[in-house]
């Protein structure tokens, strides 16, 4: 009989334990330490709960400790764990020592706070945990004269559309020239329309360095382009993983410090690693990213659930993670935002030599009733022909043709392959040729030049 | 200088034509035969400008003759292939005989019309051409008591909701248990329960057998199931390639009477034919099948172009038709409906062992505002584990999602693949897992079991 030890209770770390407990035998225990209040959350969701289009966080909860505990698991809420001993396979926690046969990491990621004076003022917010979420949640409620949010990526941008729509001044500091840097800049300046549009104040090309405090509370937010008067500030700046505990046990940290796993999240003999706290692998580029997403959370627990069963019990594992395409996806009030694959800079930064096409169409046929503008940008190899990436912007139904970007570019998909994909057409769907399809043949058009 | 005749100006003719003219020098002739008195509609748009959702038929034309004439085309319109006599290279037309160096038969399909007593009665109209359209437009406006439409695939329901949107007493006659038969039945019953409830009068395991004529009027439709009073009665039983001509000339005939070509569309010496006239392969299958859709007939006018010119100037042909993967769309309604790959029973005739697996899940996260069912079938091949079919019915959003099947289709992808595929989620666009990866999830644990 065997002791598995998971660290942490949410995505990866109760997808992992739960299919453990599905697939071990009985006479193996599970125990999951879970130092928060919150398992199996949607992180996601914490920006539609604060905008109050979710009731409660409770919705947010996919399943309770309760649900947990009720499938077999041996759930420690509040229970942190301190130190890994790999010699003597122990883990020291808040709640005393717990030793292990094979352990799995799955510490997640924490909000990036920059060392800057005045970081530590109340009233300084990042929002990753659902316990996050419940402050600036209560931080709303006490009428904020004056909003900041630094930072416009999803979270920012997101977070900001819910303080607009709860009816806050707000202001969001960027310190590239557009918002969503990892947009191309000429996509971007569709978000900074919209948000303009929708009455926030943006600052792009501003740089935070350091907030006003007064009484121990932030006054405000001083900028590389004067000063910002903010009773409430929100960090949108991504997040780091969290991985000190995997460091002092000597794990070796990659990218962003995010821990080097294998393509079965193995971390070194005995320990896996899954979620927001480990280092990916692009598919397009081959290179390592630290992607913190629920999505490959959810894969990866899947994964190391699948590479530790077989380990205990001597079986072949099924599941491999094949890495990432970095797709993602967001809405800011009606404009819908996503991409995949690589930026321009990054294709270059990868050693492919980019050609770069962007296309206007419309969501549905043009002569159909609601037809509205969206934008496609494409990214290709030049003299390989494969895609590397994808970028929209639009209204209602653009944003999920990401999808099929994302499929071609795990294939490995020459844009003259994506042109001659055999895509849904009616009318009420699109034109003739799918977006994606627009764009690809605007990227053969320079191609064949 | 040579002369390359295009027979036939929609889709895969005007495309081809419009390659031919942009890519060969000025002194090669492409000379355009259009029997009908429109070029490059949408013909997938009819029902919707029937519905009153699209204000005329000129708003379907993507490029109308003057356009076409404009950039370069010799567009005869009204002018009708007769007969082609492949050894002198010569066609007959109704407007004298014509000479090519180079031909094309872009002659398209036609409704499908069966031998019953009656079918020749005034009042029974086929939709495929705009001129097909407006003949049942100018029917609908002649207040008509009963409309029966035969067939429930996609012209049949599509034309059904035009007509109950215009206020008009409707029956849809089905041979087949449920409607939409392209769908496995446990789907087709979703799209029977919207048609239910949006009035029409859905008659299922009815053959029809006749036709009842009044002064050669149309006055009621015979069926298995007993007589239907209708005075409109609109053919909704699919479409037939319009292949006598390219018989006459002595070319092969494969499936449904459809002209065989290769994969750059060549059907015989000098002679290429693209669109509703031709047979493709089903890249699953690897067997022919003949589907008429516009986005198929725009690819080939595409790889048609690309062909000749190539022929004609001595360069390598740079296109390829691969095939299509049978993909298909199209809304009922608020009801969205999609499919691709193989159903069950197709999979079982080309020698698969099909795994089919059915999930319901939510077109956006289940905790937010509108969240609305959706339901995905999923099928693949035992041995091999590969994906086979995926169908689609739901609310909003639901549809599109075909499109990722679609493309992991033609990578030829085993279920694992996708349910590592990094796909686009946010809490507005749907649940951590996307519906298509819920699906796999769902094959891969029966194939696991």
């Amino acid at each position: 009989m065997a002791r598995v030890v998971v660290i942490g209770g949410d995505a990866a770390g109760a997808t992992a334990a739960s299919g453990l407990r599905r697939r071990l035998p009985p006479e193996h225990e599970v125990v999951v330490l879970e130092r928060g209040s919150w398992t199996s959350y949607s992180a996601c969701g914490i920006p539609y709960w604060i905008a109050g289009e979710v009731g409660s966080p409770h919705d947010l909860v996919a399943r309770t400790p309760e649900e947990h505990r009720a499938n077999g698991l041996d759930l420690r809420m509040g229970v942190e764990a301190t130190a890994i001993d790999r010699g003597q396979r122990v883990v020291a926690t808040t709640d005393g020592d717990l030793s292990y046969d094979r352990l799995v990491i799955a510490t997640g990621a924490e909000p990036i706070r920059p060392d800057l004076p005045g970081i530590d003022a109340d009233g300084i917010y990042g929002v990753q945990s659902l316990d996050d979420g419940q402050r600036v949640f209560d931080a709303l409620f006490q009428d904020p004269e004056h909003v900041v949010v630094v930072g416009s990526g999803y979270i920012g941008l997101e977070m900001a559309e819910a303080c607009v729509v709860r009816g806050l001044d707000t202001t969001v500091v960027e310190r590239m020239g557009t918002p969503m840097p990892i947009l191309e800049a000429s996509l971007g300046e569709h978000v900074a329309d919209a948000m303009r549009a929708r009455g926030i104040e943006l600052r792009t090309g501003a740089t935070v360095t350091g907030f006003t405090v007064t009484d121990g509370r932030v006054t405000g937010v001083e900028t590389s382009l004067g000063p910002l008067p903010a009773d409430l500030v929100i960090l949108g700046l991504g997040v780091t993983a969290r991985s000190a505990l995997a460091r002092d046990a000597g794990l070796e940290l990659g990218v962003k410090d995010a821990i080097v796993v294998d393509e079965r999240l193995r971390a070194a003999d005995d320990v896996w690693a899954a979620g927001d706290v480990v280092q990916s692998f692009d598919r397009v580029s081959g290179r390592p990213v630290h992607m913190a997403l629920g999505t490959h959370a959810n894969k990866q627990g899947l994964v190391v659930a699948d590479a530790i069963v077989a380990d205990l019990l001597g079986e072949t594992p099924r599941l491999s993670f094949p890495g990432v395409v970095q797709t993602a996806i967001t809405r800011f009030c009606r404009l819908e935002v996503s991409r995949t694959g690589l930026g321009e800079q990054q294709a270059r930064d990868a050693g492919f030599d980019p050609v770069v096409a962007t296309i206007e169409t419309t969501n549905v046929a043009g002569y159909m009733p609601d037809a509205a503008p969206m934008t496609v940008l494409m990214i290709a190899d030049r003299p390989s022909r494969r895609l590397l990436g994808v970028q929209i912007v639009g209204a209602e139904d653009a944003a999920l043709r990401i999808d099929t970007a994302a499929t071609a570019l795990a294939a490995g998909m020459t844009v003259d392959d994506v042109v001659m994909l055999d895509l849904a057409y009616a009318p009420p769907f699109g034109s003739v040729w799918s977006p994606v399809q627009v764009a690809a043949r605007a990227v053969v058009k320079q191609l064949d030049r």
